[in-house]
């Protein structure tokens, strides 16, 4: 069931400058927090304007103790009309002027034992029509399955705080969204991804009719909420990710790893590259429309390798990975995950 | 001016085994070739079927002395329709079964001082049209004015062979085609480009009506080849591979580097990740429809880095390389890139 103008709800007074602080925040936040966990390395950052109206301020971090490479990105841009790409999606956007406000990152540790965790949380206004989008999902290089639990049970509590309908939605979303078709794999091992949330209908508004997350919102069916609802869920889900991502570095930062480990990450990072710049509609559209290259791309590896061929080893960790973790998995609910983990000593 | 099928030859008996032949002995000639210069890799060969109808014989050579990673691919596949992106180029081949064969290359050599190196000619059939494609071109990471007018030099006499007139439109092809227009960049210095060559109309059938290859070859005119012409002319450029890249790999294989010579490739080769994932046509559609992901990803370097906000030192040879030779240039006529380059050692 699609959503029509007249079924969304007006939003509030000052909803733009709300948005805004909500994902300013948010970066100032996250940064504050892996700064502290990094103990070395330092964002730096950078402001831009965009010709089109708007900019934004980056902060990459470089050669921490911890993380490799990393950047968290705000911006708040406007403009006279939104690219068919996205009028096709919300056709009453069509030919109004908009504004869009977010915050988004990536972290790519430098240990194979950290994984590469991606957040982003945005806003739209254009015209008759507003939405909230967003998500954070993991993407480990080395199994564990109580990693994975963990990163799930912390984002699952965050949508449950708004509506106990939301993680049932999201979840599967976003092993639909960052899932590499030509690999047959997902890119990691999940998270949450929304989009298009305005309050009125049905939760899922992505373009999979036939996908799983589709299957369960016709079947939850309409699930009004409001403007602030959102607002909350972004802020409970935004302020849920230095819960879900710090307690795993601090588990695994001193790991210690050899030539294989990091050379299995390099690998499975050309996977990151190859979802990044083959299917994630974000970058490409980006990359197509005159965007800040250097920030869309600030989600690339500081380093990746390609091998053709590559096999993992029968009944290796890294053999568990490419079968297990990259595809979707009732993390939460399967039991029988623990016993196809614990042979390789990937639950904790 | 757009050909139609009635202007297009039939063409010759045997042709599809003819235009097989001469991509299969291609393949062979290049390969030893490689072999003989790189003195320690070999090509290690896997042939594969396509379940849809056909196969192909990959050829992939690691840890050379010299080509840190390379893959010679073949393939012959058919089917009973072409995809609508080909389609919507040869509107005549809608409904058509078809046939291609082709050969592809890339190789990385591991000194940054080697030039990474593109080649792919192919043939089709579909109903009552046939075409050939294909070219070559060059991507240094340290530039050399003389590396780049040798290649280039090669690559004009082959075409030259066939008629006059094909070398002004395959070059500046090449320029538009292998551009990476997030970056404002062209993945390197070029070589030869051509595509739709059916024999008929003009010699420029690419999509963009706003280039330099367009304008040209409308100023040329029809310009009518036959088959026979067209197939010499891949065995022309073929056979011109080897001398157009050999020397340059005699020359500098013995020059030593450092640290920020193998830095400054990594980064670079970067882009030719970013070009052939979001930009090329052939993988993108490869990819996003089923073929062979590994044979697709060939062209993927062994080892690739990303930097935020990278900025060659000024006056630096890698600053020549992103300002002078991720240009398009008329290396062979424009004079003044020798004294651009006189002062960075970048001639010879």
């Amino acid at each position: 069931m699609s959503s029509s103008a007249a079924n969304i709800s007006i939003p509030p007074q000052g909803s733009r400058e709300k948005a805004k602080e909500l994902v300013l925040a948010l970066q100032n936040e996250i940064c504050s927090g892996l700064e502290q966990i990094d103990g070395k390395g330092h964002f730096e950052e950078e402001s831009w304007e965009r010709p089109e109206g708007g900019g934004g301020r980056s902060r990459v971090m470089r050669e921490g103790k911890i993380f490799e490479q990393g950047g968290v990105n705000f911006s708040e841009v406007h403009g006279k009309e939104l690219p068919p790409s996205i009028v096709n999606q919300r056709p009453e956007a069509k030919g109004h002027p908009w504004f869009a406000t977010g915050t988004s990152m990536v972290l790519h540790p430098r240990s194979p034992y950290l994984p590469t965790v991606h957040l982003n949380y945005r806003y739209f206004e254009a015209g008759p029509v507003w939405w909230f989008g967003g998500g954070a999902d993991l993407t480990p290089y080395y199994p564990y399955l109580n990693d994975a639990k963990h990163f799930h049970k912390v984002h699952q509590e965050a949508c449950d705080s708004i509506h106990p309908s939301l993680h049932r939605v999201f979840k599967p979303w976003c092993d639909e969204y960052f899932f590499l078709k030509h690999r047959q794999e997902t890119r990691g091992i999940g998270g949450i991804f929304y989009d298009y949330q305005d309050g009125s209908g049905n939760l899922y508004k992505g373009q999979d009719k036939k996908g799983l997350a589709h299957k369960i919102s016709n079947d939850i069916g309409p699930c009004n909420l409001s403007w602030e609802d959102l607002f909350s869920l972004a802020q409970s889900c935004g302020k849920a990710f230095l819960p879900a991502y710090l307690p795993i570095i601090e588990k695994r930062k001193n790991q210690t790893y050899q030539d294989r480990e990091r050379n299995f990450q390099l690998y499975r990072r050309g996977r990151y590259v190859e979802f990044n710049l083959v299917w994630d509609r974000g970058t490409i559209f980006g990359l197509q429309t005159n965007g800040r290259t250097e920030s869309i791309l600030m989600s690339l590896p500081p380093l990746a390798r390609w091998e053709y061929g590559y096999q993992a080893p029968s009944n290796s960790r890294e053999a568990l990975l490419t079968q297990i973790f990259t595809k979707p998995q009732n993390w939460l609910t399967d039991k029988s995950l623990e016993e196809k983990c614990f042979a390789y000593q990937a639950v904790d």
